[in-house]
Protein backbone atom coordinates (compact mmCIF):
# COMPACT_ATOMS: atom_id res chain seq x y z
CA UNK A 1 0.00 0.00 0.00
CA UNK A 2 1.32 3.61 -0.90
CA UNK A 3 1.62 6.17 1.70
CA UNK A 4 -0.72 8.29 -0.30
CA UNK A 5 -3.56 5.44 -0.63
CA UNK A 6 -3.35 5.23 3.37
CA UNK A 7 -3.30 8.86 4.39
CA UNK A 8 -6.57 9.19 2.17
CA UNK A 9 -7.89 6.20 3.73
CA UNK A 10 -7.02 7.35 6.94
CA UNK A 11 -8.68 11.07 6.62
CA UNK A 12 -11.69 9.36 5.28
CA UNK A 13 -12.09 7.38 8.22
CA UNK A 14 -11.18 9.87 11.45
CA UNK A 15 -14.26 11.99 9.01
CA UNK A 16 -15.94 8.58 9.49
CA UNK A 17 -15.06 7.95 12.62
CA UNK A 18 -15.58 11.69 14.39
CA UNK A 19 -19.30 11.52 12.50
CA UNK A 20 -20.38 8.09 14.62
CA UNK A 21 -18.83 9.56 17.67
CA UNK A 22 -20.77 12.25 17.46
CA UNK A 23 -24.04 10.45 16.63
CA UNK A 24 -23.57 8.23 19.42
CA UNK A 25 -22.16 10.17 22.79
CA UNK A 26 -25.85 11.91 23.44
CA UNK A 27 -26.08 16.20 23.96
CA UNK A 28 -28.90 15.26 26.09
CA UNK A 29 -27.66 13.21 28.74
CA UNK A 30 -29.18 15.11 32.00
CA UNK A 31 -27.81 17.50 34.42
CA UNK A 32 -24.88 18.56 31.81
CA UNK A 33 -23.17 15.16 31.76
CA UNK A 34 -23.58 15.03 28.12
CA UNK A 35 -21.57 17.84 27.50
CA UNK A 36 -18.59 16.50 29.89
CA UNK A 37 -18.71 13.44 27.93
CA UNK A 38 -18.80 14.90 24.22
CA UNK A 39 -16.10 17.42 25.44
CA UNK A 40 -13.70 14.51 26.27
CA UNK A 41 -14.39 12.45 23.33
CA UNK A 42 -14.89 14.98 20.28
CA UNK A 43 -12.44 16.75 18.84
CA UNK A 44 -9.20 15.24 19.85
CA UNK A 45 -6.84 12.90 19.81
CA UNK A 46 -5.21 10.86 17.09
CA UNK A 47 -7.94 8.20 16.95
CA UNK A 48 -5.25 5.33 16.53
CA UNK A 49 -7.27 2.69 18.15
CA UNK A 50 -10.11 3.31 15.64
CA UNK A 51 -7.87 3.07 12.84
CA UNK A 52 -6.45 -0.12 14.02
CA UNK A 53 -9.85 -1.61 14.44
CA UNK A 54 -10.93 -0.50 10.81
CA UNK A 55 -7.59 -1.31 9.41
CA UNK A 56 -7.75 -5.13 11.35
CA UNK A 57 -11.38 -5.47 10.02
CA UNK A 58 -9.85 -4.30 6.47
CA UNK A 59 -7.62 -7.50 6.46
CA UNK A 60 -9.78 -9.74 7.12
CA UNK A 61 -12.91 -8.33 4.94
CA UNK A 62 -14.64 -7.56 7.88
CA UNK A 63 -17.97 -6.58 8.48
CA UNK A 64 -18.53 -2.51 8.20
CA UNK A 65 -21.52 -2.14 10.64
CA UNK A 66 -19.48 -4.01 13.68
CA UNK A 67 -16.30 -2.37 13.17
CA UNK A 68 -17.56 1.04 12.92
CA UNK A 69 -18.99 0.36 16.44
CA UNK A 70 -16.16 -1.45 17.48
CA UNK A 71 -13.83 1.41 16.51
CA UNK A 72 -15.97 4.04 18.28
CA UNK A 73 -16.46 1.69 21.89
CA UNK A 74 -12.68 1.26 21.72
CA UNK A 75 -12.32 4.78 21.42
CA UNK A 76 -15.35 6.08 24.16
CA UNK A 77 -12.92 3.56 26.79
CA UNK A 78 -9.49 5.33 25.69
CA UNK A 79 -11.27 8.65 26.08
CA UNK A 80 -12.76 7.54 29.91
CA UNK A 81 -9.59 6.36 30.73
CA UNK A 82 -8.18 9.76 30.01
CA UNK A 83 -10.63 11.73 31.68
CA UNK A 84 -10.34 9.59 35.08
CA UNK A 85 -6.20 9.79 34.86
CA UNK A 86 -6.26 13.16 34.65
CA UNK A 87 -7.96 13.53 37.84
CA UNK A 88 -6.67 15.27 41.08
CA UNK A 89 -6.35 11.72 42.51
CA UNK A 90 -4.78 10.10 39.81
CA UNK A 91 -2.26 12.03 37.65
CA UNK A 92 -3.78 15.40 38.74
CA UNK A 93 -3.22 16.97 34.95
CA UNK A 94 -4.77 20.10 33.60
CA UNK A 95 -4.62 19.77 29.94
CA UNK A 96 -4.83 17.30 27.65
CA UNK A 97 -5.30 17.23 23.46
CA UNK A 98 -4.54 20.97 24.33
CA UNK A 99 -7.60 21.76 25.87
CA UNK A 100 -7.81 22.33 29.89
CA UNK A 101 -8.88 18.51 31.11
CA UNK A 102 -11.94 17.63 32.06
CA UNK A 103 -11.96 17.70 35.46
CA UNK A 104 -11.07 21.32 35.00
CA UNK A 105 -13.61 22.30 32.50
CA UNK A 106 -16.70 20.26 34.49
CA UNK A 107 -15.82 19.73 38.18
CA UNK A 108 -14.15 16.69 39.55
CA UNK A 109 -17.49 14.68 40.23
CA UNK A 110 -18.92 15.58 36.67
CA UNK A 111 -15.32 14.25 35.20
CA UNK A 112 -15.66 10.82 36.78
CA UNK A 113 -19.63 10.04 36.22
CA UNK A 114 -18.64 11.23 32.38
CA UNK A 115 -16.00 8.94 32.41
CA UNK A 116 -18.09 6.09 34.06
CA UNK A 117 -20.99 7.00 31.98
CA UNK A 118 -18.66 6.36 28.71
CA UNK A 119 -17.32 3.29 29.87
CA UNK A 120 -21.03 1.72 29.92
CA UNK A 121 -21.51 3.96 26.41
CA UNK A 122 -19.08 1.96 24.65
CA UNK A 123 -20.90 -1.68 25.75
CA UNK A 124 -23.93 0.09 24.32
CA UNK A 125 -22.54 1.29 21.46
CA UNK A 126 -21.65 -2.01 20.94
CA UNK A 127 -24.91 -3.88 21.56
CA UNK A 128 -27.40 -2.24 19.25
CA UNK A 129 -30.55 -3.16 18.41
CA UNK A 130 -31.68 -2.71 14.77
CA UNK A 131 -30.45 -5.92 13.56
CA UNK A 132 -27.23 -4.18 12.00
CA UNK A 133 -24.77 -6.45 13.48
CA UNK A 134 -24.88 -10.03 14.56
CA UNK A 135 -25.18 -10.64 18.30
CA UNK A 136 -22.72 -13.20 17.93
CA UNK A 137 -20.41 -10.48 16.84
CA UNK A 138 -21.80 -8.11 19.73
CA UNK A 139 -21.23 -10.58 22.40
CA UNK A 140 -17.62 -11.24 21.06
CA UNK A 141 -16.65 -7.60 20.90
CA UNK A 142 -18.01 -7.30 24.09
CA UNK A 143 -16.14 -9.78 25.49
CA UNK A 144 -12.92 -9.03 24.04
CA UNK A 145 -13.40 -5.11 24.90
CA UNK A 146 -14.26 -5.75 28.38
CA UNK A 147 -11.22 -7.90 29.03
CA UNK A 148 -8.93 -5.71 28.10
CA UNK A 149 -10.13 -2.43 30.24
CA UNK A 150 -10.91 -4.16 33.27
CA UNK A 151 -8.43 -5.50 36.00
CA UNK A 152 -6.62 -7.98 33.71
CA UNK A 153 -5.92 -4.98 31.53
CA UNK A 154 -6.13 -1.72 31.22
CA UNK A 155 -7.51 -0.54 34.99
CA UNK A 156 -4.76 -2.91 36.44
CA UNK A 157 -1.86 -1.38 34.59
CA UNK A 158 -3.18 1.76 36.18
CA UNK A 159 -3.19 0.10 39.49
CA UNK A 160 0.95 -0.99 38.79
CA UNK A 161 1.50 2.65 37.91
CA UNK A 162 -0.01 4.17 40.83
CA UNK A 163 1.97 1.48 42.85
CA UNK A 164 4.92 2.32 41.12
CA UNK A 165 5.46 5.85 41.67
CA UNK A 166 8.88 6.77 43.35
CA UNK A 167 9.86 2.65 42.75
CA UNK A 168 12.25 1.78 40.45
CA UNK A 169 11.19 -0.98 37.79
CA UNK A 170 13.26 -3.28 35.69
CA UNK A 171 12.17 -3.92 32.08
CA UNK A 172 10.41 -6.85 32.81
CA UNK A 173 7.87 -4.79 35.16
CA UNK A 174 7.66 -1.73 32.93
CA UNK A 175 6.48 -3.94 30.08
CA UNK A 176 4.00 -5.91 32.46
CA UNK A 177 2.42 -2.54 33.69
CA UNK A 178 2.32 -1.14 29.98
CA UNK A 179 1.24 -4.99 28.24
CA UNK A 180 -1.92 -3.82 30.41
CA UNK A 181 -2.44 0.21 30.60
CA UNK A 182 -1.86 0.87 27.30
CA UNK A 183 -0.88 -2.31 25.06
CA UNK A 184 -4.21 -4.53 26.28
CA UNK A 185 -6.22 -2.17 24.54
CA UNK A 186 -4.50 -1.18 21.23
CA UNK A 187 -4.33 -4.88 21.47
CA UNK A 188 -8.25 -5.42 21.77
CA UNK A 189 -8.57 -2.94 18.96
CA UNK A 190 -6.92 -4.87 16.34
CA UNK A 191 -8.59 -8.30 17.85
CA UNK A 192 -11.72 -6.20 17.81
CA UNK A 193 -11.46 -5.25 13.91
CA UNK A 194 -10.41 -8.94 13.50
CA UNK A 195 -13.39 -10.44 15.25
CA UNK A 196 -15.51 -8.43 12.28
CA UNK A 197 -14.51 -11.10 9.90
CA UNK A 198 -12.99 -14.50 9.18
CA UNK A 199 -9.44 -15.57 10.51
CA UNK A 200 -8.11 -19.22 11.13
CA UNK A 201 -6.33 -19.88 14.78
CA UNK A 202 -2.87 -18.72 13.50
CA UNK A 203 -4.07 -15.65 11.57
CA UNK A 204 -5.53 -14.57 15.07
CA UNK A 205 -2.69 -15.12 16.97
CA UNK A 206 -0.35 -13.25 14.88
CA UNK A 207 -2.83 -10.52 14.77
CA UNK A 208 -3.10 -10.67 18.69
CA UNK A 209 1.18 -10.51 18.22
CA UNK A 210 1.28 -7.45 16.21
CA UNK A 211 -1.18 -5.63 18.52
CA UNK A 212 0.62 -6.60 21.33
CA UNK A 213 4.01 -5.20 19.31
CA UNK A 214 2.39 -1.85 18.47
CA UNK A 215 0.70 -1.42 21.95
CA UNK A 216 4.05 -1.28 23.36
CA UNK A 217 5.71 0.28 20.87
CA UNK A 218 3.27 3.09 21.17
CA UNK A 219 4.38 3.78 25.44
CA UNK A 220 8.25 3.60 24.36
CA UNK A 221 7.51 6.07 21.92
CA UNK A 222 5.17 8.06 23.92
CA UNK A 223 8.09 8.00 27.05
CA UNK A 224 10.57 9.02 24.55
CA UNK A 225 8.40 12.10 23.04
CA UNK A 226 7.57 12.70 27.23
CA UNK A 227 11.18 14.16 26.94
CA UNK A 228 12.09 15.28 23.56
CA UNK A 229 9.00 16.94 22.82
CA UNK A 230 7.29 20.28 24.50
CA UNK A 231 4.27 20.11 25.72
CA UNK A 232 2.40 22.24 22.77
CA UNK A 233 3.75 19.57 20.11
CA UNK A 234 2.13 16.81 22.62
CA UNK A 235 -1.04 19.08 23.17
CA UNK A 236 -0.61 17.84 26.75
CA UNK A 237 1.79 18.46 29.41
CA UNK A 238 5.29 16.96 28.96
CA UNK A 239 8.09 16.12 31.53
CA UNK A 240 5.33 15.14 33.90
CA UNK A 241 6.23 11.20 34.28
CA UNK A 242 10.02 12.89 35.29
CA UNK A 243 8.18 15.43 37.55
CA UNK A 244 6.13 12.77 38.69
CA UNK A 245 9.39 10.07 39.50
CA UNK A 246 7.37 7.64 37.68
CA UNK A 247 9.64 4.94 36.10
CA UNK A 248 9.65 5.30 32.37
CA UNK A 249 11.25 3.27 29.45
CA UNK A 250 13.99 6.19 28.76
CA UNK A 251 14.57 6.36 32.77
CA UNK A 252 14.80 2.57 32.47
CA UNK A 253 16.86 1.66 29.30
CA UNK A 254 18.23 5.59 28.40
CA UNK A 255 17.13 7.12 25.38
CA UNK A 256 19.04 5.51 22.56
CA UNK A 257 18.06 2.21 23.93
CA UNK A 258 14.43 3.54 24.16
CA UNK A 259 14.74 4.36 20.31
CA UNK A 260 16.05 1.17 19.43
CA UNK A 261 13.28 -0.79 21.57
CA UNK A 262 10.95 0.80 19.61
CA UNK A 263 12.49 0.23 16.16
CA UNK A 264 12.79 -3.71 17.61
CA UNK A 265 9.03 -3.75 18.55
CA UNK A 266 8.20 -2.31 14.83
CA UNK A 267 10.10 -5.26 13.10
CA UNK A 268 8.05 -7.75 15.24
CA UNK A 269 4.47 -5.83 14.22
CA UNK A 270 6.37 -6.47 10.53
CA UNK A 271 7.05 -10.25 11.38
CA UNK A 272 3.55 -10.66 12.94
CA UNK A 273 1.76 -9.32 10.14
CA UNK A 274 3.71 -11.20 7.39
CA UNK A 275 3.49 -14.44 9.64
CA UNK A 276 -0.41 -13.62 9.07
CA UNK A 277 -0.18 -14.26 5.38
CA UNK A 278 -3.25 -11.37 5.29
CA UNK A 279 -2.99 -10.04 1.76
CA UNK A 280 -4.60 -6.83 2.58
CA UNK A 281 -2.63 -5.65 5.65
CA UNK A 282 -1.27 -3.01 4.27
CA UNK A 283 -3.03 -0.59 6.56
CA UNK A 284 -2.03 -2.39 9.62
CA UNK A 285 1.48 -2.24 8.76
CA UNK A 286 1.75 1.32 7.95
CA UNK A 287 -0.24 2.23 11.76
CA UNK A 288 2.84 0.72 12.89
CA UNK A 289 5.21 2.61 11.51
CA UNK A 290 3.04 5.75 12.49
CA UNK A 291 2.93 4.91 15.68
CA UNK A 292 6.96 4.63 15.96
CA UNK A 293 7.65 7.52 13.56
CA UNK A 294 5.41 10.22 15.11
CA UNK A 295 6.33 13.28 17.03
CA UNK A 296 3.09 13.77 19.07
CA UNK B 1 -45.87 -18.87 47.57
CA UNK B 2 -45.59 -19.07 50.96
CA UNK B 3 -42.78 -16.83 53.20
CA UNK B 4 -41.36 -19.99 54.64
CA UNK B 5 -40.45 -20.89 50.78
CA UNK B 6 -39.69 -17.45 49.63
CA UNK B 7 -37.28 -17.26 52.76
CA UNK B 8 -35.46 -20.86 51.53
CA UNK B 9 -35.38 -20.00 48.49
CA UNK B 10 -33.32 -16.76 48.54
CA UNK B 11 -31.44 -18.09 51.63
CA UNK B 12 -29.80 -20.44 48.97
CA UNK B 13 -29.88 -18.14 46.08
CA UNK B 14 -27.68 -15.43 48.55
CA UNK B 15 -25.16 -18.27 48.85
CA UNK B 16 -25.47 -19.06 45.57
CA UNK B 17 -24.51 -15.89 44.46
CA UNK B 18 -21.71 -14.82 47.13
CA UNK B 19 -20.03 -17.93 45.91
CA UNK B 20 -20.50 -17.18 42.02
CA UNK B 21 -19.24 -13.49 43.18
CA UNK B 22 -16.20 -14.76 45.12
CA UNK B 23 -15.25 -16.56 41.66
CA UNK B 24 -15.39 -13.72 39.27
CA UNK B 25 -13.90 -11.06 41.12
CA UNK B 26 -10.01 -12.12 40.90
CA UNK B 27 -7.90 -11.79 43.90
CA UNK B 28 -4.78 -11.83 41.31
CA UNK B 29 -5.81 -8.16 39.34
CA UNK B 30 -2.17 -6.51 40.31
CA UNK B 31 -0.78 -4.26 43.18
CA UNK B 32 -3.87 -4.45 45.23
CA UNK B 33 -6.94 -3.92 42.51
CA UNK B 34 -8.19 -7.69 43.50
CA UNK B 35 -8.05 -6.49 47.17
CA UNK B 36 -10.29 -3.56 46.71
CA UNK B 37 -12.42 -5.16 44.13
CA UNK B 38 -13.40 -7.93 46.62
CA UNK B 39 -13.72 -5.57 49.87
CA UNK B 40 -16.26 -3.86 47.74
CA UNK B 41 -18.43 -6.95 46.47
CA UNK B 42 -18.11 -9.41 48.75
CA UNK B 43 -19.70 -9.93 52.40
CA UNK B 44 -22.06 -7.47 52.15
CA UNK B 45 -25.25 -5.77 50.53
CA UNK B 46 -28.65 -7.23 50.62
CA UNK B 47 -28.15 -8.34 47.40
CA UNK B 48 -31.64 -7.15 46.28
CA UNK B 49 -30.58 -6.94 42.42
CA UNK B 50 -29.79 -10.73 42.09
CA UNK B 51 -32.59 -11.92 43.74
CA UNK B 52 -34.67 -10.01 41.14
CA UNK B 53 -32.61 -11.34 38.38
CA UNK B 54 -33.27 -14.97 39.88
CA UNK B 55 -36.89 -14.27 40.79
CA UNK B 56 -37.35 -12.51 37.13
CA UNK B 57 -35.75 -15.64 35.66
CA UNK B 58 -37.46 -18.03 37.28
CA UNK B 59 -41.30 -16.54 36.85
CA UNK B 60 -40.45 -17.22 33.06
CA UNK B 61 -38.30 -20.52 33.28
CA UNK B 62 -35.18 -19.31 32.03
CA UNK B 63 -31.95 -20.36 31.84
CA UNK B 64 -30.06 -20.71 35.11
CA UNK B 65 -25.97 -19.89 33.58
CA UNK B 66 -27.42 -16.75 32.00
CA UNK B 67 -30.00 -15.52 35.36
CA UNK B 68 -26.48 -16.30 37.57
CA UNK B 69 -24.29 -14.11 35.25
CA UNK B 70 -26.60 -11.58 35.04
CA UNK B 71 -27.24 -11.64 38.59
CA UNK B 72 -23.67 -11.06 39.44
CA UNK B 73 -23.44 -8.91 37.14
CA UNK B 74 -25.83 -6.19 38.17
CA UNK B 75 -24.21 -6.33 41.28
CA UNK B 76 -20.84 -5.89 40.26
CA UNK B 77 -22.66 -2.66 38.55
CA UNK B 78 -24.42 -2.23 41.94
CA UNK B 79 -20.99 -2.46 43.83
CA UNK B 80 -19.05 -0.04 41.50
CA UNK B 81 -21.43 2.75 42.02
CA UNK B 82 -21.46 3.07 45.18
CA UNK B 83 -17.84 2.85 45.87
CA UNK B 84 -17.48 6.15 43.50
CA UNK B 85 -20.85 7.64 44.96
CA UNK B 86 -18.94 7.37 48.30
CA UNK B 87 -15.99 9.56 47.10
CA UNK B 88 -15.07 12.53 48.39
CA UNK B 89 -15.92 14.60 44.96
CA UNK B 90 -19.43 12.74 45.18
CA UNK B 91 -20.90 11.68 48.46
CA UNK B 92 -17.78 11.90 50.63
CA UNK B 93 -18.77 8.74 52.78
CA UNK B 94 -16.70 6.67 55.33
CA UNK B 95 -19.12 3.94 56.36
CA UNK B 96 -21.41 1.62 54.32
CA UNK B 97 -22.69 -2.07 54.85
CA UNK B 98 -21.11 -1.21 58.74
CA UNK B 99 -17.30 -1.10 57.25
CA UNK B 100 -15.18 1.64 56.35
CA UNK B 101 -15.88 2.79 52.46
CA UNK B 102 -13.29 1.12 49.89
CA UNK B 103 -11.28 4.88 49.35
CA UNK B 104 -11.42 4.87 53.50
CA UNK B 105 -9.61 1.68 53.11
CA UNK B 106 -7.27 1.64 49.98
CA UNK B 107 -7.20 5.36 49.30
CA UNK B 108 -9.25 7.60 46.51
CA UNK B 109 -7.09 6.68 43.15
CA UNK B 110 -7.57 3.16 43.91
CA UNK B 111 -10.86 3.47 44.90
CA UNK B 112 -11.85 4.89 41.22
CA UNK B 113 -9.62 2.11 39.45
CA UNK B 114 -11.60 -0.94 41.63
CA UNK B 115 -15.03 0.73 40.60
CA UNK B 116 -13.83 1.21 37.16
CA UNK B 117 -12.70 -2.36 36.69
CA UNK B 118 -15.86 -3.87 38.17
CA UNK B 119 -17.63 -1.72 36.13
CA UNK B 120 -15.64 -3.68 32.87
CA UNK B 121 -15.97 -7.18 34.90
CA UNK B 122 -19.87 -6.97 35.10
CA UNK B 123 -19.71 -7.11 30.68
CA UNK B 124 -16.88 -9.84 31.07
CA UNK B 125 -19.08 -12.15 33.62
CA UNK B 126 -21.75 -11.69 30.77
CA UNK B 127 -20.06 -12.53 28.09
CA UNK B 128 -18.55 -16.30 29.13
CA UNK B 129 -16.64 -18.31 26.19
CA UNK B 130 -17.23 -21.34 27.60
CA UNK B 131 -20.45 -22.05 25.51
CA UNK B 132 -22.59 -21.93 28.90
CA UNK B 133 -24.30 -18.57 27.89
CA UNK B 134 -26.00 -18.59 23.91
CA UNK B 135 -24.28 -15.59 22.34
CA UNK B 136 -27.43 -14.41 21.50
CA UNK B 137 -28.45 -13.74 25.56
CA UNK B 138 -24.84 -12.66 25.99
CA UNK B 139 -25.75 -9.60 23.74
CA UNK B 140 -29.12 -8.93 24.94
CA UNK B 141 -27.85 -8.89 28.34
CA UNK B 142 -24.94 -6.51 27.77
CA UNK B 143 -27.19 -4.17 26.04
CA UNK B 144 -29.76 -4.02 28.98
CA UNK B 145 -27.12 -3.58 31.50
CA UNK B 146 -25.26 -1.01 29.59
CA UNK B 147 -28.30 1.35 29.30
CA UNK B 148 -29.21 0.85 32.48
CA UNK B 149 -25.78 1.91 34.09
CA UNK B 150 -24.65 5.02 31.20
CA UNK B 151 -25.98 8.18 31.16
CA UNK B 152 -29.35 7.84 30.54
CA UNK B 153 -29.74 5.61 33.56
CA UNK B 154 -27.69 5.13 36.69
CA UNK B 155 -24.39 7.48 35.85
CA UNK B 156 -27.22 10.06 34.69
CA UNK B 157 -29.03 10.08 37.45
CA UNK B 158 -25.73 10.69 39.63
CA UNK B 159 -25.15 13.71 37.52
CA UNK B 160 -28.72 15.15 38.11
CA UNK B 161 -28.00 14.31 41.99
CA UNK B 162 -24.88 15.93 42.27
CA UNK B 163 -26.59 19.12 40.46
CA UNK B 164 -29.60 19.13 43.06
CA UNK B 165 -27.99 19.51 46.37
CA UNK B 166 -29.62 22.79 47.93
CA UNK B 167 -32.21 22.90 45.03
CA UNK B 168 -35.78 22.28 45.77
CA UNK B 169 -36.86 19.68 43.27
CA UNK B 170 -40.83 18.94 42.65
CA UNK B 171 -41.81 15.12 42.94
CA UNK B 172 -41.73 14.69 38.72
CA UNK B 173 -37.87 15.63 38.97
CA UNK B 174 -37.25 13.51 41.93
CA UNK B 175 -38.92 11.03 40.60
CA UNK B 176 -36.93 11.45 37.23
CA UNK B 177 -33.55 11.73 39.32
CA UNK B 178 -34.58 8.53 41.04
CA UNK B 179 -35.88 6.44 38.08
CA UNK B 180 -32.21 6.69 36.69
CA UNK B 181 -30.77 6.63 39.63
CA UNK B 182 -31.69 3.69 41.33
CA UNK B 183 -34.84 2.64 39.51
CA UNK B 184 -32.60 1.71 35.64
CA UNK B 185 -31.00 -0.96 37.88
CA UNK B 186 -33.27 -2.23 39.33
CA UNK B 187 -35.77 -2.41 36.65
CA UNK B 188 -32.67 -4.08 34.55
CA UNK B 189 -32.44 -6.80 37.27
CA UNK B 190 -35.46 -7.71 36.27
CA UNK B 191 -35.47 -7.66 32.68
CA UNK B 192 -32.01 -9.61 32.47
CA UNK B 193 -33.80 -11.89 34.64
CA UNK B 194 -36.55 -12.05 32.10
CA UNK B 195 -34.29 -11.94 29.08
CA UNK B 196 -33.31 -15.76 30.27
CA UNK B 197 -36.29 -17.13 29.42
CA UNK B 198 -39.38 -16.60 26.72
CA UNK B 199 -41.53 -13.68 27.41
CA UNK B 200 -44.36 -11.83 24.73
CA UNK B 201 -44.45 -8.39 24.45
CA UNK B 202 -47.22 -7.18 27.00
CA UNK B 203 -45.42 -9.75 29.47
CA UNK B 204 -42.22 -8.08 29.02
CA UNK B 205 -43.99 -4.15 29.53
CA UNK B 206 -45.58 -5.50 32.50
CA UNK B 207 -42.22 -6.60 34.12
CA UNK B 208 -40.95 -3.62 32.87
CA UNK B 209 -43.59 -1.55 34.78
CA UNK B 210 -43.20 -3.99 38.02
CA UNK B 211 -39.33 -3.33 38.05
CA UNK B 212 -40.12 0.07 37.61
CA UNK B 213 -42.41 0.20 40.60
CA UNK B 214 -40.07 -1.68 42.73
CA UNK B 215 -37.44 0.94 41.67
CA UNK B 216 -38.83 4.04 43.11
CA UNK B 217 -40.42 2.00 45.70
CA UNK B 218 -36.46 1.20 46.92
CA UNK B 219 -35.99 5.06 47.16
CA UNK B 220 -38.69 6.05 48.73
CA UNK B 221 -37.92 3.81 51.33
CA UNK B 222 -34.50 4.46 51.38
CA UNK B 223 -35.39 8.10 51.85
CA UNK B 224 -37.89 7.54 54.82
CA UNK B 225 -35.23 5.13 56.40
CA UNK B 226 -32.68 7.58 56.16
CA UNK B 227 -34.74 10.07 59.10
CA UNK B 228 -36.18 7.14 60.74
CA UNK B 229 -33.27 4.93 61.27
CA UNK B 230 -30.09 4.83 63.06
CA UNK B 231 -26.83 4.49 60.85
CA UNK B 232 -25.74 0.93 63.22
CA UNK B 233 -29.03 -0.58 61.24
CA UNK B 234 -28.39 0.68 57.80
CA UNK B 235 -24.88 -0.07 57.71
CA UNK B 236 -23.85 3.54 56.66
CA UNK B 237 -24.89 7.03 57.65
CA UNK B 238 -28.11 8.42 58.54
CA UNK B 239 -29.65 11.55 57.81
CA UNK B 240 -27.09 11.96 55.48
CA UNK B 241 -29.26 13.07 52.72
CA UNK B 242 -30.70 16.33 55.33
CA UNK B 243 -26.47 16.97 56.30
CA UNK B 244 -25.76 17.37 52.56
CA UNK B 245 -29.23 19.45 51.98
CA UNK B 246 -30.29 17.05 49.56
CA UNK B 247 -33.72 16.72 48.34
CA UNK B 248 -35.74 13.71 48.79
CA UNK B 249 -39.17 12.01 49.20
CA UNK B 250 -39.31 13.09 52.98
CA UNK B 251 -38.21 16.64 52.39
CA UNK B 252 -40.47 17.19 49.17
CA UNK B 253 -43.81 15.22 50.69
CA UNK B 254 -43.87 14.57 53.85
CA UNK B 255 -42.90 11.50 56.26
CA UNK B 256 -46.82 9.88 55.88
CA UNK B 257 -46.89 10.88 52.21
CA UNK B 258 -43.69 9.24 51.93
CA UNK B 259 -45.20 6.05 53.43
CA UNK B 260 -48.32 5.90 51.16
CA UNK B 261 -46.50 7.08 47.87
CA UNK B 262 -44.40 3.77 48.74
CA UNK B 263 -47.61 1.47 49.54
CA UNK B 264 -48.99 2.86 46.47
CA UNK B 265 -45.86 1.76 44.35
CA UNK B 266 -46.33 -1.97 45.92
CA UNK B 267 -49.32 -1.85 44.88
CA UNK B 268 -48.37 -0.90 41.36
CA UNK B 269 -45.54 -3.84 41.59
CA UNK B 270 -48.44 -6.12 42.36
CA UNK B 271 -51.07 -5.04 39.15
CA UNK B 272 -48.13 -5.03 37.28
CA UNK B 273 -47.21 -8.86 37.94
CA UNK B 274 -51.25 -9.54 37.84
CA UNK B 275 -51.22 -7.94 34.50
CA UNK B 276 -48.08 -10.27 33.35
CA UNK B 277 -49.96 -13.29 33.58
CA UNK B 278 -47.29 -15.33 34.96
CA UNK B 279 -47.97 -18.20 36.94
CA UNK B 280 -45.19 -18.45 38.96
CA UNK B 281 -44.02 -14.39 39.90
CA UNK B 282 -44.62 -15.26 43.96
CA UNK B 283 -40.73 -14.82 44.53
CA UNK B 284 -41.16 -10.81 42.68
CA UNK B 285 -44.49 -10.82 44.43
CA UNK B 286 -42.62 -10.92 47.70
CA UNK B 287 -39.44 -9.60 46.76
CA UNK B 288 -41.70 -6.20 46.05
CA UNK B 289 -43.29 -6.53 49.86
CA UNK B 290 -39.76 -7.24 51.29
CA UNK B 291 -38.52 -3.57 49.69
CA UNK B 292 -41.34 -2.09 51.34
CA UNK B 293 -41.36 -3.54 54.18
CA UNK B 294 -37.54 -3.91 54.99
CA UNK B 295 -36.11 -1.43 58.25
CA UNK B 296 -32.26 -1.42 57.17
Amino acid sequence: MKRDDFDTWSLGELDTVESALDACVPADAPAGLGDAMRYAVLDGGKRLRPLLVLAAANAVHGGRAGALRAACAVELIHAYSLVHDDLPCMDDDVLRRGKPTVHVRFGVAQAMLAGDAMQALAFEVLTPDDGSVDASLQARLCALLARAAGGAGMAGGQAIDLASVGRPLDEQALSDMHRRKTGALLRASVLMGAACGRTNAPQWQALSDYGDAVGLAFQVVDDILDVTQASATLGKTAGKDLDNNKPTYVTVLGLDAARAHAEALREAARVALDRSGLADAGQLRILADRVVDRDS
